[in-house]
């Protein structure tokens, strides 16, 4: 069965969902059965010359520069959105109005009430969704996760999480729409803050409470035309304390202008019995202690991930050999796919990345009110 | 010149008292000039067998069980304060008294009054005080500070600091006066915070508010007589949000019961052209990022201390070799030292060490309040 | 320009080989101009039905359990070798004669003399021959090579190069095929010794001569039938001294028996000015040293591959984001395409993978006689 | 009882030896049961200004500028002999023919003849030696030597040193004796290859043949008179290929001009069910991998030493916490000072290192036949 896919978008994101579905089959066909043969069907971007030539390069059938031709044409089943943050809510609006399954990037919207909306448009037509948080589909963190799900550390009792980037460090750096609000929403809380979200709800569960605060690290910056300098509206910064729903109590810290930080996005998990470490950075290795055996012999394991952490094997028989960064992507395409299948495998859906969503509003919420502890 | 020195005290920072006492000139003493020569004159334990055998594995020339006649003894100059934390107030307290100079352990007191009672006694008597943050010492932490000062990364504009050690993670390990409230005073926070605190001070410069929250893991222990299940009246961990006076940004996490980490005791800071960090656990180690030259060529450096980072010279003159936790307390003790012969180098003393001790109370007060924040 | 793609083989390699064909030019197509686009026509395997269901899932049109109709048929341009090392020289000869591109796995043959013939018929052919050493492909090796060429790091005078795994580590491991020479030819150094060789010949030039040694580690291995056990004829681990043409000494140690070791392939290179050290267990990390700044800020600069490091931008516009093996074989592919477009850019081709067969067989033949000295 | 302690030499290793008998007892003093008192009655350094200055700094009860009368005085049972390489014949024969026992730097003598010339001297006349091959004693080296006995990883089958420095490393540092046979003996393998050698001894028993390479990165230097270059004549550098008497093969790779490594001294140990690494510049750290428990969790632990690594709870009760480099030299002091209490402790001494110096001359020599194999 095919399954008739349309992207918007060849930036970033959009080049990595056009790989993700042009290799989901190819790579894991193995452990994909029953699951529709997806068709590079139409990409969308502009100008119209533009989207000819990516679609070309990237193997799509057709190509267009009017998003809502794509998500209204009758070949499309499914639609990659990985345009701008702002852009995401109309067009995750229209093709659930349209029926289409929607593999959507993070953050879902610029808002809480767009996010909120487009959660219960999806849920009311029953289409099903996808939002990009790909480093929660890492088999060195879905192992972490099984990890501590049988009990290998123990009652969990800390999380620290961290994300760090250095795109926004250089103080020199030309303003630009990232810089605000009304384009961007949420600065750093929402580039990389989502995804370090999506992990401690993945290994924590939901999050109870928090504090918060928040810093402007360059306030302004030069306009690119040379006529002076603009405002930057939004956080390079945030540091965060967190109750989670189980008790345990928690951290987080948050900088785009982290110098030489290119994709430090981990956590520390704290248990009664053992710790797990994850560093992105190192995206290949585990961190795992355990109090068992002789003090003597304890220590830090460093694990590379292998086959025995699926689905690395489908990529590669070789344990330590390594995945890289669009691997993620496919993972996350196939979980979709299955999702599509009818399996219960596409997470995190609108609803879960609602909920990512709500802590990062929540965190800014806290942190523009002094610190004041905001429940969730 | 000779400096009648007294030791009170003879467990784990006792035995580093002694030994520093004893070394001091033999490892620093090129770089000491006009420091007076410590004298090791006496040594109290408690049984006085004990005691007796301590001084003679040491090399005092007299031992005592009696802390009293110790500090009124004239014969000596300099106590060492190294008892349980609920001592030393009154041991501090009674020295000064004498007019003794004093190095005590951190943290100060059990409570912010006792310890404001110190500082204003050593004040007015004019004694010189240390306070023993040891890891302050550390050639890596002062080359981080001279790097910082020296605007090697910018401005700094975020700290990130943690503290974790696994002393207290065992779930099994029997109840003991750690636990208790007036007998250990703070938990987590006094034990390590304060180390924390020490070395945010020695990069950042002064806190001016922070909020917080604090947890005890493990809530009851088994007491030692096996009669039932004792509660855990302080602390295991804490996390804390910062804003330094400079404007800075920054956080906290501080943790007993945390797996796996020994002496895991380290900051980031990041500043606007670079980032330095520090963790005591590769306390040989400094990492610096600076953003210059080619980006192909950025990263973080490993920089392993030798001879120009001074006085690890003193030690050893081959870089790299390493100097250990004791050689710490050996600088310190010369700090102390010169501070006596009348230089200005006897930091942290009762002045600055209360300075930590407001902040870790503070920690405790927002956490107790819900994570309000509390002004400096 | 179409060009017609066969490949043979569906393991571990077959399907790196495919999934690269796939993939090039979505993923690369920004640089490859003027290359011609690949069509994945033909797919061999055994048995047929297993061809087919691999051709369905990689995309290929289609399948044959005859690899000398594939070499032959007029629909295939270029063809990958991806089956046991047995195999590489009948298949490659073949594919010669039809007058096919060739893109052939490590080591080339079983013999010397096999791999010559190959480079021979080659090169009187015409054909535009590569060999999988795809991990000089890796940008961070590249890079390394291009510090090197531009005396960043000055004269080189050492080289030490590791290659471990641990795929036969274990002495409970069933004997197979890899133990026999007949089948698998050399064990480790034709394995991954190769794969050292080709970063040595890529960072030094020429090896001049060497002194080696060998070892079989587990002198015979449990019949899969369980009716005793079988011989292991070829080494397991070997250790080599190089002087290099130009001048250097230099080192490489190699092992498929070495316990935790899952993609150990690094190594050092001194020079007069610095040191280049790299590690494929961390694929996306350089190290580099420079003598130059102040002493108290020298040290090894771990960089993270990124944009800086071409062609990483064109899977990823951000830094430290992490390729991942199979990447490295995508870049492969295309300097490939790009040589059968006429470019100066296959390589390593069989006439360099001839020279690098030479060491391995030199090495063994030095070992085989205790250790004497062949010079190449 | 006393024991009357003369140093000759207070350059590095003089003042680690001054602070080693000067501290052993106070820090291992329980754990040293019947062992003498170490008093410091003689330092001899030249002129005798100097050695008084000295003395007064490290606490000698006396100075001299005479090692002949330190070496004959009564008032002296123990010899430590820290100078240059050439001295150390002429002073251990003279104190071994008074009958002192022996602390002799490394390494032994600038001659095979000589050093076994000590060792047949010091045997004969009944003194007990050591040699300080410090590193060995450090309590992660011991715990590895512990673990490869109890079986931990099986049957060891590969040895794989190092030992990198880079004081010489720098082209245009200036002449010195270092760099002539007649003052320095042999280059790289004297100074440091031969604590490589007492690692390889002490994990893997004795060596039963090589094969090597040597080389002189730097063959003239800069005379210090600005006369011209002068002549480097011995090794900078040297590669080794070995057999150990256990079967298991190993290698050897010694540098002193090897940019950025300061301290970089360690080995691999693989067995047939795990693998151990060392390293130097991360001295409180430990490596292990063993093949045991579920291949998703298996992994290198880093294990830090402390209490559970005899001595080192003797310096610091808590894990983790550092020793340092002096440390070791305190711990080596110990083992001479029950060896003098009659143990069998006193280890390397001369005869032991006498195995030491051979295989470095061994190297030696086959690296002068052009890497000839030489049976030891």
């Amino acid at each position: 069965m095919a399954l008739g896919v349309g992207v918007i978008g060849t930036g970033f994101m959009g080049k990595t969902h056009a790989l993700a579905w042009r290799n989901v089959k190819a790579v894991l066909g193995g452990i994909l059965e029953g699951a529709p043969t997806p068709e590079l069907r139409m990409l969308c971007e502009t100008p119209l010359g533009k989207a000819q030539a990516m679609a070309d390069q990237f193997g799509f059938a057709a190509a267009t520069d009017d998003w809502q031709a794509l998500v209204n044409d009758p070949a499309i089943d499914v639609v990659s959105i990985t345009t701008p943050n702002g852009l995401h809510h109309p067009m995750a609006m229209a093709a659930i109005a349209a029926g289409k399954h929607v593999w959507c990037e993070k953050p879902m919207a610029l808002t809480l009430a767009q996010a909120e909306e487009m959660a219960d448009a999806a849920r009311a037509r029953g289409v099903v969704t996808m939002v990009g948080y790909n480093y929660i589909k890492n088999p060195a963190f879905t192992h972490a996760q099984r990890l501590i799900e049988t009990g290998a550390i123990g009652r969990v009792v800390q999380f620290r999480g961290w994300v760090d980037e250095d795109y926004q460090a250089d103080p020199d750096l030309p303003w630009s729409w990232r810089a605000k609000l009304a384009d961007a929403g949420l600065g750093a809380l929402g580039d990389i803050g989502t995804h370090l979200v999506s992990m401690a709800h993945g290994v924590m569960g939901p999050i109870a409470s928090l504090i918060a605060d928040m810093q402007t690290i360059h306030e302004t910056r030069p306009l690119p035309d040379g006529t002076g300098r603009g405002l930057v509206e939004n956080e390079d910064a945030a540091s965060v304390v967190l109750r989670f729903a189980n008790g345990a109590q928690g951290s987080m810290v948050i900088s785009r202008s982290a110098w030489g930080r290119k994709s430090r996005l981990g956590f520390e998990v704290h248990g009664t019995k053992g710790m797990i470490v994850f560093d992105q950075e190192r995206m290949n290795e585990l961190q795992l202690y355990q109090n068992d055996g002789p003090k003597a012999e304890q220590g830090f394991k460093t694990i590379l991930t292998g086959p025995a952490h699926a689905p690395y094997g489908e990529f590669c028989p070789a344990p330590g050999h390594q995945l890289g960064f669009n691997d993620l992507k496919v993972i996350e395409c196939a979980a979709l796919l299955q999702g599509i299948a009818g399996k219960d495998t596409s997470h995190p859906n609108f609803d879960d990345a609602l909920r990512i969503e709500r802590v990062i509003h929540a965190i800014a919420d806290s942190a523009r009110n002094g610190g004041t502890r905001v429940h969730l």
